[in-house]
């Protein structure tokens, strides 16, 4: 490496792999998915956007605040994980810049100088990157821990806070599949592994991990135990910290490798610390997590139900009778709606308005068959319609895809954006109420109209997620706009009494609550936690902790 | 109250009421469990124990450490709590003088003086205990909680630690039943409530918590919370901590009110730091819990394998493939030998050799007829041997009176404890015969031959628990006798790859092994949780933190 790697600003050459997702959208630029003229019909409509898609910047227009680290500096990050594993260059800072909220492809789109990490670092072995830690803590140099990039709450925003530096930690060497113990049922995956990558190594060997969330195809084994992540599959298999028998941490202070047995009384429950640590409390490199053999059966229905109260004590009923399915989620009349409008999202015109349930059913041949005849009593005896597999399959087919829909909403003017919470099942209806009037409220506000649609995504025995999604024009200022409605729609979420994320995390987005969601000794605890693994305060500041 | 409350030595006189179990001995007196003759034979030919029962101390005659406290100290804790809620008599102070392991119930047979705790008090507030925290704080008084006094690991022994004092706080009075929601299928109870009372206030509304270690007579729903206790319904229902879905808790720096949703992705799950937390960072009042409606059928089945390492997969099978038991469990053969040479315990004589295994199944009579049809299925290809209701049934009925017959063992000279473990279905074989080993070369060590039983009663996808029993003769010093073997089975366990505890707690006894289990750097984490909960350092000292 030479001793000033930077190259020159308009110059950008990629030195390192790059991150999975696009620097300025979500995903994979083949599956764009422009806009339909039925959704620039809606949109004139609904929201009177119309005209020509706003000219964003290419990669080669951004201007990126220069590298903040010296020579030196490289050089001695270079001296630990090699010199082909170091980077300053743009094109290197650039895709690690932010993940993928509305408000990070919104500053994506500046032409002001836009921020970046001040270099790139790969390291591959947990000594290499608690040496690399130890000099960033001599040097004071801040370290944001970068998976997949896919956090929408500004978990790998490069925030500085009191470090004239802050680099990006890219964990994707980190990707082997260690061990799998088949009578046991586990396996200990690399921390840098992919959703599909990880998917693809224990089906070699024919088991399945099961974790879908909609960042499966870009986000990393690391990631999804970081910010407690949760999957699609959720019903079935659980929450991916739910999955986690055990993992491995490296901090300043040192490694920990948690998690002796399946369930232990010897103390709090230490894993349970560095689940949902996002960065802030160590670089997690392993996770030891459940796997199951590959389901032989897979089948799916979907149905209707007359309104989401309805539908809502339908999977409810599900739930807490335990009939087993992988998949169970539930739209409410709007998201059911814009759903019916655009119909490739459903694939069939069996939907006659109301509330879309899906259903999914994994296992053997004997379990599928049983839990979908359960389920099924549980859904009839409780008002539902069934619709058949048909919307179901076309739910799961474009799954992974609403994403892309947001990137080009974003260009041709309009705000979207989603965000989540859970709590108990009697609260559920009168908060989706509240958040949604705050939505409304603060967007109306600012001088748009707006779409709000809900889903029930995720269930419990005693209580439920709700995710929102929020179509409206863009008003002034985008940035301002949706940071206004969103503390709106927090406030509303605190007051009803839900948590501030279920499985986005909490980032920078969500901190100012986090105080209200353990309370200020709650916040003190996490922060001498944080004094004790991090003395220097470098792991990802200005994140989770206030 | 008077300026000393203190009677004199040999007057005792409960002022409070009592902790629900005898002071010297497990449990309700009237349950006590004589040796039959059999038995008697067995000791004397197996160990050489024969002769007279050894003779006890009655509570008048014994000696307690006289109390540490001033009269101003005793009257400071009434102004707070009331006069009649503080007491430093001996009959208040003896029968918190220690849990029921059984080193705890050979220092009860001691004649020179023993200690206890220098007075008890029950607060009826969380003001009231924040108040007794901040008291005892400034006085350098340490704080015992106090349940049901069940702990086999030393977790309410008064250790004083630096502190002049120690008082045993008595949670009896937090004992309501604060709400019960049924559409979440939550509870709100108070952490002072036994498992029979909490499961009588549920049953009057239809619902029940399903928690049944073998503590659950007399342990407390604060004290199931504060040890991660496990029940033997735990396949159905889990373990308590799966139970919980938040809890109040007052410590010397405040109230911590955790869980404010079914699942969250808000950063640390901060309940899992006072799960397990064994009163050391504060005191549990309440726990909202997942509750169920009251099963409508119940049903049994006894089974019998040839060897454990069959039952064992058999067992395996059953939890991965997910059938639904509320209960299973299997002895080994030394366990089922026994428990046929005792047959009040399995009432039957169906029973001939190899390892027994027990299910139950509840819920509904849909329920029920599926989880039993589909776990047959599992069991009998496993090689299974159904042998009916009975001997599943005389499990159950004499589930909870196991410590009984340990309390005859010891005044006969004998004997008798136990311990557990757990770790993933692959080390479970070499772990059960590591810790067989160690016990019995320990105990051969001591001079004494051994009886060893197993039994595998708490089932994940992932792994299991191993639960020992051992039998053997007093030698010398039994107090000292015990200890050497507990450390030589700890020291295999941990050797083993198991969890140095699966339910039993941590308190005195497997705190030399909390380094092992979490690390220095994990035992770090609790001590700075501890130093920013509880700075004077009060709470329950020497106890589960190293």
């Amino acid at each position: 490496m030479s001793s000033d790697p930077r190259p020159a600003p308009g110059h950008p050459a990629a030195v390192l792999p790059l991150p999975p997702m696009k620097w300025d959208a979500w995903g994979d630029p083949a599956l764009a998915k422009p806009l339909s003229e039925e959704i620039r019909t809606l949109l004139a409509q609904v929201f009177g956007i119309s005209g020509q898609d706003a000219e964003a910047p290419t990669a080669d227009q951004v201007v990126l605040r220069p590298s903040a680290l010296s020579a030196e500096d490289l050089a001695a990050l270079a001296e630990i994980v090699g010199a082909s594993y170091v980077s300053a260059a743009d094109a290197d800072r650039l895709p690690r810049a932010g993940g993928k909220s509305t408000l990070d492809l919104l500053r994506r789109r500046d032409r002001e100088a836009q921020d970046a990490p001040d270099a790139v670092v790969l390291p591959g072995s947990e000594d290499e990157i608690a040496a690399v830690l130890a000099l960033c803590a001599r040097r004071r140099i801040a370290v944001v821990p970068f998976g997949g990039g896919t956090s929408v709450v500004g978990g790998v925003d490069p925030v500085r806070a009191d470090f004239p530096a802050v680099i990006s930690l890219d964990l994707r060497r980190f990707d082997a599949l260690h061990s799998l113990d088949e009578t046991s049922g586990e396996a200990v995956l690399g921390a840098g592994l992919t959703g599909p990558r990880a998917e693809e190594l224990l089906a070699e060997r024919g088991y399945e991990l099961g974790h879908y969330p909609q960042s499966f195809r870009y986000a990393t084994i690391g990631g999804f135990a970081a910010t407690r992540s949760s999957g699609q599959d959720s019903a079935g298999y659980g929450r991916f910290d739910e999955m986690v028998r055990g993992l491995r941490v490296v901090t300043p202070a040192g490694v920990l490798d948690l998690g002796r047995a399946p369930a232990s009384a010897a103390g709090p429950d230490l894993r349970e610390l560095f689940l949902g640590s996002e960065g802030v409390l160590g670089v997690i490199t392993a996770v030891r997590l459940r796997v199951h053999p590959a389901p032989a059966v897979r089948v799916h229905e979907a149905w209707s139900f007359p309104d989401f109260a309805t539908g809502a004590a339908a999977l409810r009923a599900v739930e807490q009778r335990g009939t087993g399915p992988t998949v169970i989620r539930l739209s409410d009349e709007a998201e059911t709606a814009v759903n019916l409008a655009m119909t490739e999202q459903i694939g069939g015109t069996q939907v006659t308005g109301g509330c879309l349930a899906v259903t999914v059913f994994e296992g053997t041949e004997e379990q599928v068959t049983a839990r979908h005849r359960l389920t099924r009593e549980v859904l009839l005896a409780a008002g539902g319609d069934s619709l058949g597999a048909g919307p179901a399959e076309a739910w799961e087919h474009g799954r992974f895809n609403a994403p892309y829909l947001r990137d080009s909403l974003l260009s041709a003017g309009a705000l979207c954006e989603t965000l989540e919470t859970a709590t108990d099942w009697a609260r559920l209806p009168e908060l989706k109420t509240a958040v949604t009037a705050a939505l409304q409220q603060a967007l109306e506000k600012s001088g748009s109209t707006s779409l709000v649609l809900c889903h029930l995504s995720h269930v419990y025995p005693t209580g439920a997620s709700l995710y929102f999604t929020v179509v409206a024009a863009q008003q002034g200022d985008p940035i301002a706009q949706w940071s206004a409605v969103k503390a709106a729609a927090s406030d509303a979420i605190m007051a009803g009494g839900g948590t501030i994320t279920h499985h986005h995390a909490v980032g920078t987005d969500h901190r100012p609550w986090m105080n209200q969601e353990v309370g200020d000794l709650g916040v003190a605890i996490l922060r001498a936690v944080k004094s004790t693994v991090d003395p220097a305060g470098i792991l990802n500041p200005g994140k989770l902790i206030p």
